[in-house]
């Protein structure tokens, strides 16, 4: 652990060209010592609500969050839910549940077991999502660790290695060294921007030797990084793969973002899940919140009033239909969801939810009679990815060394492939699933029992995975929805910069609040 | 999601020198498309046992490993333990425990809940040590994910950044960037061992730039891998951080180590830990083999008889004084605690026991009344890097988000600091822990209650960390101590090239049932 010395020398300017980042944050350069970046505020403080009613539209993550703080200050908060449960895509699947898309229902028959549940939604906490992790902490929701990048899980591209899956530790480690020894060869070539001592540079050489694992010439040889083809044991070293060859790894897509997977800011460790399904924190706001929603109640017009606005809604039960006039009303649904609803929306707000783009997730799990992935494979937990349609495959992190498991045979998102998996009949989504799940695991068509899919887009009352804003949408319209609409008030996912996860939801209604507090100040 | 066309050259001889894996492995490449290594073959099978009697010396993981199997094929082995508890290193302390070392004795007063333990010795099972989670299985211990190598966590050392801590996220993903950096100077520089296709050159940069999170010139000028100076939430884009100076990184050790972490063999993801701490892996074993194992009994002396072996052991209790006769006898116990026995091995057996270094391992652990560093710093599990003594900070995986907790404040292995630590009065280690685990979180005082430490060095029975070999005594005297010396056999994580881990001991003992099986047979 000796500190060689080191010039004064500031070797930064010796890679990248200076002073690259954009002028808006040198002002956050003196943060470069902080160990954390500003702390969660938490929801706002409103005024005393005493007694008013507010009425929000959508049982989801947003919509419980503003009943849970308006309720807190004295307020009489109305949500009103379409389903029969409060989550909304917040979700577990459990046997005995049923799956209604629109033109087919499931009935999942899986067993029943706390850890054999699938979460068709949202299934990760990343660990800076404050908002949401502070509700599971006052809502008593317990939470485990889930490992999202898994590096004995597999890499599997058409395109490279003749097809044959790759062990993701190999990928990774591989990679890295070969990416080590061409920053070597710059270092040795001087393609510093300036010149440097001679011991900088012999401390830059050592870093990059550790950083890739290279051999004291500064070259990759492999590494037992990538795992053993054989292991070590009592009487035996073990020995190493032969490093991968980097042609089938620039030919495959596993360096469009497999490879960085767990780097990137929302899927890093630690990752975080709800012990027994993240349905688990929909239901404890469910709980929270008895007497505060009304479920089965579908909303089916909203009409501007001289008071604020008036809202139609339908008990999907009864029939009965019923009226409530609030000052405004928190819309919380999915856009696409609300092309159900008659409503009297400006065009341009009507235009501005028109050019949010909405994904159309989809997703497919199998309970299976044996958990071959750890047994076989020793995969616990984390992702496996495909260049097939399925693209991921999820390996359960509960319920690990358990006999049965719920494994996630697909998990797709993209335009292409989300749109022809809702298009699918249930069968072939099942069928196209096991295929590609068995060219990773020959073995699973043995052990896979009932499948059940979810394609969102089929979803009622959502319709759609989670919204993503182009750049141009984000600028322009963006801020108008922001705004809100006269008494109509937009929150939800979709309404923040963290679409696509429930923390997005959590701030939204978090902002919402305070434009409530705006409005009742 | 494109395939652009790759040339046929073989890339991976651009980059590195064709050929540098030993000759050894050559033989292995055909391997090189197959998704898992060799199968674990678990433990061997044993001719019948019919009721004979074996002695096993220590309850630890390679004792208890050894009776299991055993008994299995009908023999009747026993157990020889000195302590009152199965399980050796194998431990977690919980409130009501004692820690007796040489000189002192603790009483852990901490609160009694599930998640309110240490484990003072291992604490990690990776999730390719098949043989220690097939007993887990076999045994039904639930196991759950550990983080061990978190983003969110620290690193800290005194002589980079002014001493202060940095976020993990932040070192690990600018240093990425910069590697990038370099790496794309040199394919730009035409450093590769040959011309290539500029299709093939252009592939490689945008792999580079993948890599890195490099800008279109593909230099590195921060990324949200990072994470975020200004996090985003419903109505702000959020900003970057300003990279960290390359020149502070290199002056830190964080690259000899910390930084690479979590793409080392034994510490990459998965890791599992036992709910409820790893000594219930001990206390499993002790419960399927109650009956099996005498505790209490400390081997006192060891010497050849005609038949084999004669072993004498006193009740640690009462003082009473036992002799029993066994063909031969399996040696568990760390070389360093053998001192203790007065045993006749050959000289050559002393001479190989002394070659083997043992690493004088230690922890400090504190019961706080507040987990701030998940409140306050968004650290769920993991480990902080300090230059410190304290070395490393763990921070529990389980009972996330619970009132208590207990927090790791040191983890010391390395000689120097081991033997100091050993060395310390008690008062003295806690207090130095809390001083560097108070540099990365300066307001743990305020939460901090009972503190026990552990110097296993100074623990009877066990007096030592784990064993590690140099390679000269490796290739010379380990293969001595693996044939035995005479009616003496050696198990144990020692005698194993998986040394200092649990299925070392696991490994160890199944080659010594293959000795057994063969001296029977």
């Amino acid at each position: 652990m000796a500190q060689p010395a080191l010039s004064r020398r500031n070797l930064i300017h010796l890679v990248g060209k200076a002073g690259g980042v954009a002028a808006a944050y040198h002002t956050m350069a003196a943060m470069g010592l902080l160990a954390v970046p500003s702390a969660y505020a938490g929801p706002p403080a409103l005024p005393p609500g005493r007694g008013r009613r507010l009425v929000i539209i959508g049982a989801g993550i947003a919509g419980m969050v503003l009943a849970y703080e308006l309720r807190k200050f004295g307020y009489a908060p109305l949500v009103l839910e379409a389903r029969t449960r409060p989550g909304g895509r917040n979700w577990s699947l459990r046997g005995g549940d049923t799956v209604i898309e629109t033109g087919s229902t499931q009935r999942v028959v899986w067993d029943q077991d706390e850890h054999l549940y699938f979460n068709p939604g949202p299934a990760r906490l990343p660990y800076h999502h404050e908002g949401i992790l502070a509700y599971c902490r006052t809502l008593g929701v317990p939470l485990e660790v889930l490992c999202n990048d898994n590096r004995g899980a597999l890499m599997q591209d058409d395109h490279a290695f003749d097809g044959a899956a790759q062990l993701n530790r190999r990928v990774v480690n591989d990679a890295r060294g070969y990416v080590a020894e061409l920053a070597a060869k710059a270092v040795n070539k001087d393609l510093l921007a300036q010149p440097v001592s001679a011991d900088d540079k012999e401390r830059l050489r050592a870093f990059l030797r550790e950083f890739g694992a290279l051999d004291k010439d500064l070259a990759y040889h492999g590494s037992s990084r990538a795992g053993w083809a054989e292991p070590p044991d009592a009487a035996h070293a073990g020995g190493p793969y032969q490093p991968l060859d980097l042609r089938q790894i620039l030919a495959s897509d596993f360096w469009r973002g497999p490879m960085q997977f767990g780097e990137f800011s929302t899927m890093a460790a630690t990752m975080l899940q709800p012990v027994g399904g993240m349905g688990r924190i929909g239901h404890a706001f469910g709980r929270a919140l008895r007497g505060v929603v009304t479920y089965e109640a579908v909303v089916t017009q909203l009409r501007r009033t001289e008071a604020g606005t008036r809202i139609a809604w339908k008990h999907a039960g009864t029939g009965a239909e019923h009226r409530i006039d609030a000052p405004f009303v928190v819309v919380t649904i999915p856009f696409p969801a609300l092309r159900d609803v008659d409503t009297d929306f400006a065009p341009a707000t009507r235009a501005a939810m028109a050019s949010v783009d909405y994904v159309p997730a989809g997703k497919v799990a199998f309970q299976t009679s044996r958990r071959f992935w750890e047994l076989d494979q020793q995969i616990y937990g984390g992702i496996s990815w495909t260049s097939r349609d399925a693209t991921q495959i999820w390996y359960p992190s509960g319920g690990l060394q358990r006999a049965k498991g719920i494994l996630v045979g697909a998990y797709i998102w993209s335009d292409d492939l989300g749109n022809a998996f809702a298009a699918k009949p249930l069968s072939q989504r099942l069928g196209d699933s096991l295929g590609d799940v068995a060219h990773l695991h020959p073995e699973a068509p043995r052990w896979l029992g009932q499948g059940v899919s979810v394609a969102w887009k089929n979803i009622p009352y959502t319709r759609s995975g989670w919204a993503e804003w182009r750049s141009e949408a984000r600028a322009t319209q963006f801020p108008l929805l922001l705004k809100g609409d006269g008494p109509y008030l937009f929150a939800g996912e979709h309404m923040s910069f963290i679409t696509g996860w429930q923390e997005g939801a959590v701030r939204s209604a978090h902002k919402v609040l305070g434009d409530i507090a705006e409005r009742m100040g």
